[in-house]
């Protein structure tokens, strides 16, 4: 996709006085037989420094029939990998011509200032121009940031980053590109545009090679797009023989059912909650977030991440409690807290204490409210519901299910048989479940090294039937029943 | 080039979610055949509104398979034609499907604030990048007030205006593109690119049709430029047998020599004289200007523009003038002039009185110095020992010269009979001179509605041999002769 060539060509004299960029494309053309090659204006501008710093011998990048890039001889070819999420954004550099990860790394999307969830965004957008520049430049300005901590892991420098993929659902796509969300937020719910994208990066401020593009994955619809097309990807998933089931959880959850190869999905707004939003001690999943715990004798033996004192919890900690509470009886299946010496009331709401402060060895207070048990049942019946309607649509069941795919941070931390336990999941053997950490940044990572891969995603995102949950009917009966524990 | 094609389509509904963009080219694949098509970004976001307001029926432009334009049904196509200047811009809005000219109009090169000429100018670029920023923006909102003006006249929105072709000499190209001009203004004199080149409007802060493209003409040498090609090609003179001459006079004189086919140019600063700057009452040509005067009795007889009374002298003025009084004995070969009762001392500078300003139809005095002697022969210098140099180079003399085609608005204008009395053209039958207008603006119009012409340029700046003046040994001394009265 990519192609660096090296090239050297005789500085222009009085006798010769060929322009600078043609005398570079007359030496390409002639060391590496490639002609017919358009330059970026950006790439035009720095052609004349670049030679003559370079004394006349330098690497351009090539991509397709056109110069995107040209620096010293030898320099990295870097490619940038992004899982844009609604809440996190993930990183990754990639060594284009062997593939391999350099460094990782991930970083808050700080639309979140501007709006928690999509449709808080989209409004913002609709409202005026400049909100929805405004969102695009907090994501790219994030991006940016992203790239040269990135690029700084490794000694090397944005500039060396010559081709860019990112996968996002369709909403943050159309902010990043600051295309109109109007018709994506009202009903039939369009995007404006589902085919895969190759934008300039600087065309939306982002600042890599001098011509270097960006790959945007293709959207499947409204509300699914191409980080599910990239989770498919990854996986294989749209090969699968039998009844599959793909889960990518985050703040939207997206599922996709594959029923004997033929695809469905649908995205539902499970919410913030197992990132630790609205929760009154929740966390995101970092040093000192109870990551496990369990009750045993009356007491409760909790497990943080990285050892330290524990300062909150968060999503898999948050998923595991309630399953606890739900299998010694605290919690009844609508999810109300009972009696339980560790229950107590306070400001009016029922709360079970996970340790009171006292441990000289803990740091704060940490309990679970009624109402984080609630947004606990919002957020894991909506991915339910989800899974349940995709199957009453298709004709099967959960026993018909053969394979569960769970992608995202927190899919790929929870304890499935909590999940199992509170109703999130289908009671289905602990065997067919399958837990791939970001696959969405895996298919973006394909998708960056090869054509190939990028004819594949824009197949999945035509074979895949997109839902659109609430004009379907059935919905919100299924999401009402989806919210009780099991 | 740029094709229109009318288009409707059904809108989407939830039984047909499909994206705006990939409906809409569903439909020009159905309507038209037209298939494979990328939208351009800026465009990409137009389309959803548009497709709303216009009841799903549009119109779009295709640049070979991108998507540039989309507007109301039966839509303009219009295209803008400029021959951008060192000291004037002169536009063309053309109906791209008939080629017709439907407003046409010019303004002055708002760089010149930055400096007259184009070494001025460069040195300022070269200066620092926010200079080079300044000289682009500012040339850049010339044409965007040129663009609206001329739309404005015919009742149109430069929305409208699909394809942009400008012509300009190699260093105004590089400034309007933000080029830079480093190893321009330095011995080899070379330019980043030679080649043509298409660039997004947008890149470069011109507002046209959201996707619409500049196609700059192929520069010839450092200082020969997309110009001297257009008015080549506007005139078949590439094509011409014999020993044919063309000239394109401005700020910049472009000089180039056809000898059975073989092309052969120069560029010679021949100052803006002929503009009116730097002469004492010199004024460029529009209303109250002294375009024509003669000697006759001791009186002086003159015209000028619009039949006003005077308020200064133009270029052919001051060169008519000029030659009257070589003709009678005023001024001597080497321009110094003598006595007469209408010349006087003043400011220890001898000038030749037109009018006194006593006249009472005239508004002031005007007088021409001996500086703007001096100025004349300077300009007229370079251009006539441009001529022979060129001809010096391939072994000809002025006498086989069979045709002498001038362009440009002063060389329309100018007496060749007094223009051969001072020296600046050679001494050869007025039969063999054409005076053919802005051959350099209708060469951009050529260019802009015909991709042959594009080619056919492209073959042109390739088949002109560049020859830099100022490392040419014999030049200067030639050209201290041509200084001379003849």
């Amino acid at each position: 996709m990519i192609c660096p060539y090296e090239v050297s060509l005789n500085p222009p004299s009085l006798d010769d006085p060929k322009a600078d960029a043609d005398g570079l494309l007359a030496a390409l053309a002639e060391q590496h037989g490639v002609t017919r090659v358009d330059v970026d204006l950006e790439s035009l501008r720095e052609i004349s420094s670049i030679l003559r710093s370079q004394d006349w011998k330098v690497q351009v990048c090539l991509r397709g029939r056109e110069l995107i890039a040209i620096g010293p001889r030898f320099s990295s070819t870097l490619g940038l990998a992004v899982d844009l999420g609604t809440t996190k954004i993930a990183g990754y550099l990639v060594d284009l011509p062997t593939g391999a990860i350099l460094a990782s790394g991930g970083i808050v999307n700080p639309q979140i200032a501007m709006g928690e969830d999509i449709i808080a965004r989209m409004a913002r957008a609709k409202d005026s121009p400049s909100e929805a520049a405004r969102l695009q430049e907090l994501v790219v300005s994030a991006l940016n940031r992203l790239t040269t901590d990135l690029c700084k892991k490794i000694g090397s420098d944005p500039q060396e980053v010559v081709e860019a993929v990112v996968a996002s659902n369709t909403a943050i796509h159309h902010l990043l590109l600051r295309l109109p969300v109007e018709q994506l937020a009202l009903s039939p719910y369009v995007p404006v545009v589902k085919n895969a994208l190759d934008v300039k990066a600087r065309e939306i401020g982002l600042s890599l090679a001098s011509g270097a593009y960006i790959h945007l994955l293709p959207n499947i619809g409204g509300f699914i797009g191409g980080d599910l097309v990239a989770f498919l990807l990854a996986t294989g998933f749209h090969k699968k023989k039998g009844v599959a089931l793909a889960l990518d959880i985050g703040t939207n959850t997206e599922v996709c059912l594959s029923v004997d190869g033929k695809l469905a999905s649908l995205s539902c707004a499970s919410g913030p909650a197992f990132e630790g939003a609205h929760i009154r001690y929740g966390m995101r999943s970092c040093h000192g977030a109870i990551e496990h715990l369990r009750l045993e004798d009356g007491g409760v033996r909790y497990q943080t991440i990285g050892g330290n004192p524990p300062v909150g919890i968060c999503g898999t900690g948050l998923l595991e409690a309630v399953a606890q509470l739900l299998l010694i009886g605290i919690l009844d299946r609508k999810g109300r807290m009972g009696e339980h010496p560790r229950v107590r009331l306070r400001d009016r709401e029922q709360e079970f204490v996970i340790t009171d402060g006292d441990n000289p060895s803990d740091l704060s207070e940490i309990t679970i409210t009624q109402r984080d048990i609630q947004q606990m049942q919002l957020a894991k019946g909506a991915i339910r519901a989800g899974i349940r309607v995709l199957l009453e649509i298709s004709g099967r069941t959960e026993e018909d299910i053969t394979e569960v795919i769970i992608a995202g941070a927190f899919g790929s931390y929870l304890d499935i048989g909590s999940a199992i336990t509170v109703g999130m999941l289908p009671r289905i053997p602990l065997d067919r479940y399958r837990q791939v950490g970001n696959a969405a940044g895996a298919g973006a990572r394909l998708a960056l090294i090869s054509r190939r891969q990028r004819a594949e995603a824009q197949v999945i995102a035509q074979q895949v039937t997109y839902v659109e949950p609430t004009t379907t009917p059935r919905f919100m009966q299924i999401f009402a029943q989806s919210m009780y524990l099991e």
